[in-house]
């Protein structure tokens, strides 16, 4: 790495890691974002100084207010904006005395409107910013999201740190992301939502989380870049040392004429970011429900595979056949029960280990009252040479139809998440979303999954689901094996 | 329609729905298969008379229990099999002497097995059955579900009647399937689970779904079937007259050796089916969700839409990207707001009516304190001639940042609905899963959820999914126009 690219990376780094924080436009109302950002910093326990900055008030949230800037008595870093845009150029120039470093510009209003004035004044900011020396964020961003150093914009955010870098120039994503992936167990490194990307831009963010030794997997939302050649560069950079999953909005006429609105981005030809995308080695995905998927098959199912064989067990004949398409039109291998599983399973349940295949049919075992469970295979599995992949599929609407439910599907999953702890082959779990008005229902299939979840596994809703992430793992690997 | 053809729908039908059912293998177990079965005409209301029967009991559930069937006073049209493979032959003899039409066989264990022996027996069970003209539903299956007729065979399964007919091969998976589409608001006219189908099979069933007038859109998961020319033409004319939706299992290799194991299914050559789904215009899913959503969108959303432009509101400038990329790469037409939109907005919204376009980002309008909403846009484009299908995206996790959320997400929910259910064209409501382990957020979208299903409004997770079963409903009905 040349001496340049290694400043640039710990610059960026030192940036989003600041030591004291303003929030200028701070409020006490509980329904703005100035109370949000300042209330954030508290709830999330930002260890440094907080300052507050209003006009007339002299606390908000318990910490004293200060009228302007200047009335400070600390250094600030980092300045988090709220005012309307028109007061941006004048709170530049105020941060510029105070030696702050970079501006979070959660104020909109500039270019995305599509009026020349708010362009201009974008254009003005931008010129007045680089003058003084200061870095932006934003604008008509939400900013920045990294709960392990106390900072969020939203006090509801999961509280969760993680391996999990991802930029956004969208908030809304950024927000939905966050707590979607959180039921799935992700946490994050840092979340940057980053608007317009005036300044700091997604080559900058990226150049970052490449570097960030404790980030192993990068997520981007991307709507458009201003300078491509160094885009590209920064996510080839990236993209060779931890897997980088983009979701691009604006790939479609409409998607781009909404994306001028949302964020002023252009968004480019598709064609070429297909290609760019194939080129860097970039995984592309289509929807939040991938990202979130991609982000736990990369940093929850483990190292690296030995290969592409699955071995799955668990619910009835309809998902083992499901599990076995699934898998396969992924690009991967389901082979048959190897004779060393097949000779085990065959001393414990003599009357039906000629009917069990890959992936077992759980139902074929319920009925037999025979010594194997699916559980024991899966074990079997796991320490078998055969396989590289598991599957255990929870089953949780068979086992809520029978009596003592409750009680037997946390044996299940125990049992299942004993097996995924110990083994160092990747597991994927399968268990459906708890999304059911049934509150008993709702809690076990919750409390379920939160075990799972809770000893760091891999679920994932659907065994399509499972089975679409297993394989862009296995070939992400196979690529930079 | 030839007069057999007729006689084979009202045949099929009236085996469908018995005046009366004894259940052989009952038991007193509530661990048990022959106890669901009884629990389950008890509780789902059966109207006629239910035999259960058992070799000691004399009593299950509150109902007299016989010996067996000769012993049952009345006459007996149905039977429902728990007992064990083995003695199924009698029990065929003693359905003979009682002038039974039909025996469900959940009694599994024939040709599945893959064991030569269990084949034998398989087949010499349909001799015994032709020769006494019973008609057979299995072997291998859990059979019938249809609460409008007071059957089921799980005492947990949802009760909500509705335009819905669907026939699967596997138990398993018909259950979840009505468990995860129960929370849609799909109801069902009838589910069969017909495991191997020796006797009645697929084109028996689809015959009857197609003839049945209640029955609005067709689904169906099949794993093989053996004749292959009878089944084209009842699945050729079944889509002729309404939605039919094919999830095929066992298009891979792995998937159709688990095929074999699971209904002794021969699942043929995918390219065979995909040239046989194309050619009788049936469409094809590959995953139970694809399979919700469409039972979701051909009976929910309402008639034939006008065309394909699509309107959109509500959620972040994100999802205003997202929707547009999505329904585009579905084939749908996003255009711009109409002129006359336009000039609606600019005299409630000065400020801001050159800023919006469609999809509308809410943030916009949240930002502006102007007077116009999401749901007022909505009402507009419902009112247009210029938009066919709708999106209203709930954006509930923007909602539930902020103070007094629960009242908040509500108020959106019952404008967004009210526009709904007067409005003529198909509306795609997208709010997400309600799968949080924080109870508060659990019940706030869980409710705003029901309240639109509740409503008889067609829900989906994701803006993603919304667009894909938009395009495949627009396209069915272009091609049936």
């Amino acid at each position: 790495m040349s001496e340049s690219a290694a400043n640039a990376i710990s610059d960026v780094g030192a940036l989003l890691r600041p030591a004291s924080i303003a929030v200028v436009g701070a409020s006490a109302n509980p329904d703005s974002p100035g109370h949000d950002y300042v209330r954030c910093l508290v709830e999330f326990g930002f260890s440094g100084p907080v300052y507050p900055v209003h006009r007339r008030e002299s606390e908000i949230l318990g910490l004293t207010a200060y009228a302007d800037l200047d009335a400070i008595p600390g250094d600030i870093e980092f300045v988090i904006s709220c005012i309307p845009s028109g007061g941006v150029l004048e709170l530049l120039d105020s941060c510029a005395r105070k030696g702050v470093r970079t501006v979070q510009l959660f104020t909109g209003r500039f270019s995305e409107t599509g009026r020349e004035e708010d362009a201009e004044l974008e254009r003005e900011v931008l010129r007045r910013a680089q003058a003084a020396n200061l870095r932006l964020l934003g604008p008509n961003c939400m900013g920045l999201h990294d709960p392990g150093w106390g900072i969020s914009f939203r006090p509801d955010l999961p509280r969760r740190t993680g391996p999990v870098g991802f930029l956004s120039q969208s908030g809304n994503n950024t927000t939905e992301v966050l707590i979607h992936s959180d039921v799935r167990g992700i946490g994050y490194r840092a979340a940057v939502s980053y608007g317009n990307a005036l300044d700091l831009d997604a080559a900058d963010l990226l150049t970052f989380m490449a570097g960030d030794g404790e980030t192993r997997a990068i997520g981007a939302y991307i709507e458009g870049v201003r300078a491509g050649r160094r885009f590209l560069d920064a996510l080839g950079g990236a993209a060779r040392s931890k897997p980088v999953i983009v979701f691009k909005g604006g790939r479609t006429g409409a998607g781009a004429r909404s994306a001028v609105s949302h964020t002023s981005a252009l968004a480019g030809s598709n064609e070429v970011w297909q290609g760019a995308l194939r080129q860097t080695g970039a995984i592309e995905v289509h929807s939040q429900d991938e990202l979130i998927d991609l982000f736990v098959a990369f940093t929850l199912l483990g190292e690296a595979p030995s290969g592409d064989r699955v071995g799955a067990v668990g619910g009835g004949g309809g998902r083992a056949v499901q599990a076995a398409d699934a898998c396969t039109e992924e690009g991967l291998e389901v082979p048959p029960l190897s004779e060393d599983i097949r000779s085990q399973i065959r001393e414990r349940a003599p009357d039906l280990w000629d009917w069990i295949g890959n992936p077992v049919d759980q139902s074929i075992l319920a009925g037999s009252g025979a010594g194997v469970s699916g559980a024991a295979v899966l074990e079997m599995m796991a320490e078998s040479p055969d396989f590289d992949l598991l599957i255990a599929n929870v089953g949780e609407d068979w086992v809520l139809g029978r009596p003592d439910s409750g009680r037997r599907l946390m044996h299940i999953v125990e049992r299942f998440a004993e097996i995924g702890v110990r083994c160092r082959k990747p597991v994927a779990y399968v268990i459906g979303p708890a999304d059911s008005p049934d509150e008993a229902r709702w809690r076990a299939v919750e409390g379920a999954r939160t075990l799972l979840i809770d000893a760091g596994l891999a679920v994932f809703p659907t065994v399509e689901r499972a089975a679409w992430a297993l394989g862009r793992y296995v070939r992400w690997h196979r690529s930079h094996a």
